[in-house]
């Protein structure tokens, strides 16, 4: 089944607002098995609107558009959609009761402004949209269907996954586009394409895509067109064979974070862990702490921004001396250190140079020291990573917690 | 002078790509002059690029189109525009030479696929881009004129920025659309927005826009077709009159982030910072040391995740005991302790429950205690911030970097 996308508002085509709801939609529509065969962004403005939409409806029969139903004059998609399918606009008092009752719960004034909100087109079915004001439409008649959505991503989302996506899948005749993301780190997307090579080209009818970031490849398997059932089936399988040659680097699926990964790990084996970070100024622990939990495991540790705070830690003064604090000897010695001070069995150390100074020929912007330490010894890797300030953090720490994933993958229980 | 976006690649209806592509042309655009009155996303499939540029183009006679310009069988955007345009594709050498040079360098091997990103519809103009292998092209006949670019944001925006931009600025007559921001936190939307009634109703012809973010409300002021200078002018006042009832809530323009501001404030007056964080678990340092040179102010400090660091650090047992570890008298301790302890003239902690558990009715998750300390003595404030665990982590951290601004500000030199 294909429908066509209308997005209005003119904030979508000055570029102050990133079209995130179309990526949502597009994601969630194939997941019931719907096509978005075009999207069309217009403005607010009532003939941009109304070309859209017929031309949509004249191509596809079923549209959906988003935005342009909020209080203020600038929201008239409904009038525009209403006058286009020859139908009136009817007041529905129930609709106004539960805006009303929403503005007194939230304390705040209604205005007469509001009260189109509570205006459907003749018989047309009214979406329930418990996260805002305006409701959701779905109008059917000559020209085709309209589903009409609010535009915040909030309310359109809640919209499309409890009242949009279930009446499609119900006509989609039970087949399914379907993904499965296999998340690795640790390697170039190139030498990933050249140990996959000899999987990748027996994958067919499935789709690989290699999808790069700060954090790692991606790879996304796609089957197109299969039932649910066997397009598990036939993605199981395609992801385990595709694993197998990668295995040290594939740590988790979907949207796992790598930090939960580790946490787990961690949890499983009853260790605690604690850092001591320079350059990355906390983002280590930041990473670690958004993952909901994480006290079980993790104890905190030392920011030692300034070379005196890792003196202080216990890294010895003719150490940070003689190695400079970028190095290996210095780093092991902030992981040895943050174990014994904060009680933990293992603790992570880095120390780098993120620019956009500070770099030199022996110890480029991008050279990064990493240990971890634990009853076992402690360990030191090096890597100059790419990109700004900012990236080179991120690069960092997605490269200390996999040193962690590692170890405790390693590890014998 | 306005013209259409043809947006072309199946991952943007997919939804597997965010299109913040147009958002930036969108933006760069506007900055010349120029309205996008129409985009149109097509997936890479020859009768709807040909589709959707032609319609364009009979609307609007100047289209751009992203994406479809790789080396790859999906990459077919070129030969359906020529042959609209009835140009052949000719092969250019120097093109040609390029990517091979350019595969040299990286140490990649070229493949004959890549023979056709040479090709250039006959007596087009060829827009170098340094950034990629497949150069823009600008494409004038009988239809009107096609901009092709690659959908590689990087490429894209180098391309927009030097090849587009000052071509499309020279014919646009010297009118602007130009924004100034003014970056407020602190303060809810519908409270600025009561503040700033009486000055609002006197802005027109520039208009007001509120962006309330996790970080605060941005109000973007905006220009429309106006001469550069005047409409810097007319920004520049209205701004300065916007400001005047909410000054303590003002921290920067644009894109500024309070942590640059802090840090400048800072370094004027000689002081420096350490931090104790808690719940935020890094992410006020993280936020600080994102700031390139933020080590001539910043020193460091602790995560102080589990209650013994803070214990540790010197934050009283008996206090830690009596009123918890999200309390006014932990907060305040963990502030005076890593003042003393780090050496800095300020010092900044944070203790909160970020939830999803830990809260209870007394201190409901997003209970949040920040205090600084500094030679005046130590301030602390309590806040309940809404939202997901990340979400109240990263107000919490907003907030507490606004406090510190506070203090900067008031302090007498």
């Amino acid at each position: 089944m294909d429908l066509e996308l209308v997005t209005i508002g003119t904030e979508l085509l000055l570029g102050f607002t990133v079209d995130t709801n179309s990526a949502f939609l597009g994601q969630a529509l194939a997941g019931a098995g719907v096509r978005i065969t075009r999207r069309t962004s217009v403005p607010d403005e009532p003939a941009a609107v109304a070309a859209a939409v017929s031309e949509a409806l004249a191509r596809s029969r079923l549209v959906i558009t988003t935005g342009g139903l909020g209080p203020t004059k600038d929201d008239l998609s409904k009038t525009v959609v209403a006058e286009l399918f020859g139908l009136p606009l009817e007041f529905h008092q129930e609709i106004w009761d539960a805006i009303v009752a929403r503005f007194a719960r939230m304390g705040r004034k209604l205005s007469d402004r509001n009260r189109c909100q509570a205006e459907v087109p003749r018989g047309a079915t009214v979406l329930p949209n418990p996260r805002g004001t305006a409701p959701g439409l779905w109008i059917s008649g000559a020209p085709g269907e309209v589903i009409m959505l609010p535009g915040v991503p909030g309310e359109m989302r809640g919209l499309v996954s409890n009242e949009v996506v279930p009446r499609l899948a119900a006509r989609s005749g039970g087949t399914v586009v379907r993904s499965h993301v296999l998340r690795t780190t640790g390697i170039a997307e190139s030498m990933l394409a050249e140990r996959l090579e000899p999987v990748e080209d027996s994958l067919a009818p499935l789709t690989l895509a290699y999808l790069p970031s700060l954090e790692g490849v991606d790879l996304r398997l796609t089957v197109w067109n299969a039932e649910p059932d066997r397009a598990d089936a036939l993605l199981a399988e395609a992801a385990a064979r595709l694993q197998q040659p990668i295995a040290e680097h594939v740590y988790g699926t979907g949207q796992q974070d790598l930090a939960e990964v580790v946490l787990a790990r961690f949890r499983e084996r009853q260790w605690t862990l604690a850092v001591a970070e320079s350059c990355t100024g906390g983002m280590l622990g930041t990473r670690i702490t958004a993952i909901p939990g994480s006290s079980g495991v993790f104890r905190g540790g030392l920011i030692a921004y300034h070379d005196e705070l890792k003196r202080d830690l216990g890294v010895p003064a003719r150490i940070l001396e003689q190695h400079g604090a970028v190095s290996e000897e210095t780093v092991r010695e902030m992981a040895l250190a943050a174990r014994r001070k904060y009680g933990a069995t293992t603790a992570l150390a880095i120390s780098g140079i993120a620019g956009p100074d500070g770099g030199s020929s022996e110890k480029p912007v991008g050279t990064v020291w990493i240990a971890h330490a634990d009853a076992a010894g402690s360990e030191a890797h090096r890597a100059v990573f790419p990109g700004s300030r900012q990236e080179i953090r991120i690069r960092a720490t997605q490269a200390a917690l996999w040193r962690l994933w590692r170890r405790a993958r390693a590890a014998t229980l």
